[in-house]
């Protein structure tokens, strides 16, 4: 399921991409003067092969849930059981991801890939576990590199299924107490930055928490014997076996099936954007698929951004994961697009353009 | 009317906010982490004077067209009469704001208070002109204080109506080629800060017409011998006549309204944060009920934001007007709402808190 994922993927059209920007300079505005939101209308063109591309809508979140044997490192304040307390939470519909999808319009898909316990089953909820809770990533690999390619295929799977149920976008969305860890881990590795950089305070923790999180990520790469080059899909793979999570793999899958589908996928925040970077190393396409929905107040969410050339939409410190920044920027991007669709040109409108 | 608006103006309730606050640091996520979306909730509780404040939708956008005397010094290369054409593309549905207004479900008031022609009646258009285009600023005032009077009360008239039609929200739009110059006098006048400073490139100019602009902006000043203390209404009023446009005038009457009526109002770019300089000049409570929905690329966009301590929610170098900002930004201050209104506590979801 991997290989033919990662078969189908193609880089984004140029014909379309030359077709939309040439089109935003005809429509009755001044050139450039959506800013941002002209290019991502571009990007989507280019990823859908169209211009105009398609509404990115319905959309439809999956937030991946598993837990980390890294937390008994204290990574983290927070009790493990959090996590599968806001699975509960996100079912009940009582979180911020359940608030922001309520008001995007968008249905919401828990998926298990990795909690510590089993969860009975529930209306929204997907089983895809792939274990309970990873190994401890500074001690060793935190799965193998089989469990590594279950979770990408399961991430694909949820995104052909949400796609054959009708999402034309899809944003990713995570739960997972410690999950900052194996992202600051990923985003070292696949970037070269060194783990102070890339390491932050998470959903808030102390100096001393911090100091000793840092000193986690870099054990965690040494033990690990990563390389320094990650332009093999089988150093790719291995990497996100030895320091990524069951929702990284899953989200990564997620992306490519995303992509291979040809619908846009909308990243969420650091835990998406280190999942996005194994996607692209696996397939280097995989960035013109994907539109960064925020920038989060995490150091190493800029740096995944950066190394996958995406500029986020919504810049607003926010820090709490589960898909919230992914929604948000949700009506943008459709508003983007729409622009493409409904506005007129300067012909077609009567009004005089601009003397050169 | 003007004097019974202002004295129906109140401050933000502290009440209100900080029950706001203490109700934000329950819910089931880590402290903190909405970032300034947590911010804009909290504000609008104190604007409202009620925790949670009301949804702030259905929103309506009212897009005020005028034209400018200062447009025969050459300040942009757009002819005077792309106004009216583009007027007739708001009502025709195919302007950028429409396709923003309709992906954000929200009505789209036309409200011609100035420009250069007259109009023939058409659905979705009000009519309060107030003059056939402003005088040239750079030679004295662009209106009379009867004008400015008139222009704010045309504003607070249709804020009125709208919010009678049952808005629960004020999106600010303009209309008008050369309305960045006169924006950048009124946020040099009210802000203090030097014409260079604070005077853009609009939709789009060189270097040469940019410098034209900026000496037009100081004639302006000068001319019009204008004090640089602005903490008098009468003063206030007196430069809004002087160097600001019908739209300005009306947008500032609108932003009044709506903190009059306990209704938030998002401020769109540039047009609008002069208008609320003006407004917040007449009661320093205004800001209370505004919210910045973004920072467009001109320069005195930010410094007129900076002065009201408004915090903009995009930031993608966008430069059109027409309320499409705060269009852009509606869907996010809802979202920011829902949560108050929809997310459970940590006590009810039995989600275990961050030991402190």
């Amino acid at each position: 399921m991997l290989a033919e994922t990662l078969a189908a993927i193609r880089p984004a059209d140029p014909v379309a991409v030359a077709e939309a920007r040439a089109h935003q300079d005809r429509l009755t505005k001044p050139r450039g003067s959506l800013g941002a939101l002209e290019e991502i209308a571009i990007r989507l063109a280019g990823a859908a092969g169209a211009c105009p591309p398609p509404m990115p809508a319905p959309a439809a979140l999956a937030i991946f849930a598993a837990d980390h044997g890294v937390h008994a490192r204290g990574v983290t304040p927070w009790p493990q059981e959090v996590t599968v307390q806001m699975v509960a939470n996100f079912l009940a519909g009582g979180a911020v991801a359940n608030a922001f999808a309520a008001q995007a319009g968008v249905p919401v898909t828990v998926v298990d890939v990795g909690v510590a316990t089993d969860l009975p089953d529930a209306p929204g909820l997907v089983k895809h576990k792939i274990g309970y809770g990873t190994a401890d990533l500074s001690q060793g690999p935190a799965m193998t590199v089989d469990q590594a390619v279950r979770g990408l295929e399961a991430g694909i799977t949820v995104a052909r299924d949400l796609v054959a149920s009708g999402a034309r976008c899809l944003i990713t969305g995570d739960m997972g107490i410690a999950n900052t860890t194996a992202s600051a881990a990923l985003i070292s590795v696949f970037t070269g930055k060194d783990a102070a950089e890339v390491t932050g305070r998470g959903t808030g923790i102390d100096d001393e928490t911090h100091a000793r999180k840092v000193a986690v990520v870099r054990e965690a790469l040494q033990v690990n014997e990563l390389p320094s080059d990650m332009s093999s899909a089988s150093e790719a793979l291995r990497a996100l076996a030895a320091v990524g999570g069951y929702e990284h793999a899953a989200i990564a899958g997620f992306i490519l099936g995303g992509a291979a589908a040809r619908v846009p996928v909308i990243l969420d925040g650091v835990i998406a954007g280190a999942a996005a970077l194994v996607a692209a190393a696996l397939d280097p396409a995989v960035p013109d698929h994907c539109v960064a929905g925020h920038r989060s107040a995490e150091p190493g969410h800029a740096a995944a951004l950066t190394h996958l050339g995406l500029r986020p939409l919504v810049e607003l410190e926010m820090r709490l994961g589960e898909g919230t920044g992914g929604l948000l920027a949700h009506p943008m991007v459709c508003a983007a697009v729409r622009v493409m669709h409904d506005v007129a040109t300067f012909d077609s409108a009567g009004v005089t353009e601009k003397p050169e």
